[in-house]
């Protein structure tokens, strides 16, 4: 038996530690002790009842870092004791299964707590930015609510891949913390000449790659701020507008892509297969320190709620860490 | 001196044959003697004051197919007599100037009418369905106004390379003509249940790719008629609707991309690069002709008006030719 996190999804939303046994591997599967574990807006989106069924316990945590502790019947490359990276579904706990085609080996040097903070956004970006955005070096990257999670790692990831970054955020104070991890070009969010401010910057061109986490409110200055054949990721929506005005005489002829992104929702197949060049291309400059992991605050396990509490505040900037 | 039709862009347009000097090919072009030229809607917009300044001749007739009368210094893999087709700006002339890197050699055995009606729609439809819109054999297509020019290579060349092809159209006639090139399932455009009927055709799985030809009006319904990790490609606005709804929420949730076409507007570059995979993979499925193109109706050089006036009568079926 072990103690697990478990949060039931209701109304009455509860966080709670409960008694569970220690999972045992499947045949591609790693047992792995955990060490640090990192948290997300998007499971917690599950305390306002937006994701799961109600009354329903559902463990959380979606990534962390830990040594493997045993491995499946049909695992190769890993053995007991390597130290692993990786989503799991359950990473508050002593012990969780992570899939072994989504695990990565932790860099040499990384502590525990950076390397928690890595599987899920960087692999979101990487997925974003490079396999569907395909972020070239010297191109203009537009990333909207830029002190956002993904937001920060679009930054991050864009400048070491050789970008220039425009970033926005509705809080100066943030911008100018940004303007540390390379940040080009600040705007406020709203400003009025938004789509004429980002052609001046880039001296007429535009934005080739667009990362817009505030949703619809963004589109049509966003459309007008692209360059020809630039592409649009959608990420969130914390605006609340569900629905953005597309015109068409623009995405024609700018030649525009659009894509929608929810990392949940790819198979696993299609995560595994994103692993191989993660590690190609973006370990990597973990490695030289290119691109260094930003952790806000580290509580122990136990406090799982005040962790909670700290990411809902919006007080934050970079991640939030559970430890062993 | 030759003769060659310009086009007066003005309120009152004018369609006029005029005296010119057979053109000097540059480093990289071919002199080609015209034999067949394909008429296309997208140049017809000049005859609206769309495209041009008001008050200038243009030449006009965007593709053809001829023969190699001289070659530029530069020019590699073509000589005089060289069968050739592909994209010009003045294809309705004795002479005209094509750019070596976007100019094919003509298939053995390919009529110089036929030949004519393949490099603008054919390109622009390869493009848009596999370069990318990645359509794999197996997959849904749904081709929203299937009726129209590239609605048809749609159809054809989906079927071609293995795609299983929904269209819609608001005439019942033309859904039944396009039976005999194998569309599938037949939709009309404004179905009530539209999308509901597309996923009753699809087993509930949805189109992988949609080809809108329509516009805005369709957009939402397109949306909803989508499987995961959709592609939909914008490429006309025949209903005036420029502006689409674009549902955040279900372009997150299924992962969708939307991507606006317009081959105008591509770089000399751009186009030259897709011309290596049109002829790999596109011309052998024209030679042994899973791939037929279709012609309506052939004009004498002469009848340029006329053959003009068919096009803008969309009583059509398939490509008009000019044959010198």
């Amino acid at each position: 038996m072990q103690s697990y996190w478990m949060l039931m999804t209701d109304t009455d939303t509860v966080l709670e530690r409960r008694d569970v046994p220690v999972p045992v591997p499947g045949p591609r599967q790693l047992l792995v002790r955990m060490h640090a574990a990192g948290l997300n807006r998007g499971e917690f989106l599950l305390t306002h009842g937006l994701h799961g069924a109600p009354g329903t316990w559902k463990a959380i945590g979606g990534e962390g870092a830990g040594e493997v502790a045993a491995v499946g019947a049909e695992v190769t490359g890993f053995r007991p004791g390597d130290r692993v990276m990786g989503r799991c579904a359950g990473a508050f706990a002593d012990y969780t299964l992570m899939e072994a085609p989504e695990t990565m080996i932790v860099p040499d040097g990384l502590a525990w707590e950076d390397a928690a903070s890595i599987p899920l956004v960087f692999l979101v970006t990487f997925d974003m930015l490079v396999l569907q955005g395909r972020l070239r070096a010297g191109e203009w990257l537009l990333v909207n609510g830029v002190s956002s999670g993904v937001g920060v790692a679009s930054l991050q990831l864009g400048k070491a891949l050789g970008a220039r970054v425009i970033g926005t955020s509705g809080s100066a104070a943030k911008l100018e913390a940004l303007a540390s991890l390379g940040l080009d070009v600040a705007l406020r969010t709203r400003a009025p000449d938004f789509a004429q401010a980002v052609m001046g910057a880039t001296d007429g061109h535009g934005a080739d790659l667009v990362v817009n986490t505030v949703g619809g409110s963004m589109f049509a200055e966003n459309l007008r701020a692209m360059a020809f054949e630039g592409r649009l990721a959608t990420v969130g929506h914390v605006d609340g507008v569900m629905h953005a005005d597309l015109d068409l005489g623009t995405l024609h002829a700018k030649r525009l892509t659009v894509f929608g992104v929810s990392n949940k929702l790819r198979t696993k197949e299609q995560r595994a297969a994103a692993i191989p060049r993660f590690v190609a291309e973006v370990l990597p400059l973990i490695e030289d320190q290119s691109l260094r992991p930003i952790v806000d605050r580290v509580f122990p396990l136990e406090e799982a709620e005040a962790a909670y509490a700290l990411v809902e505040s919006d007080a934050t900037f970079g991640k939030v860490i559970l430890s062993a």
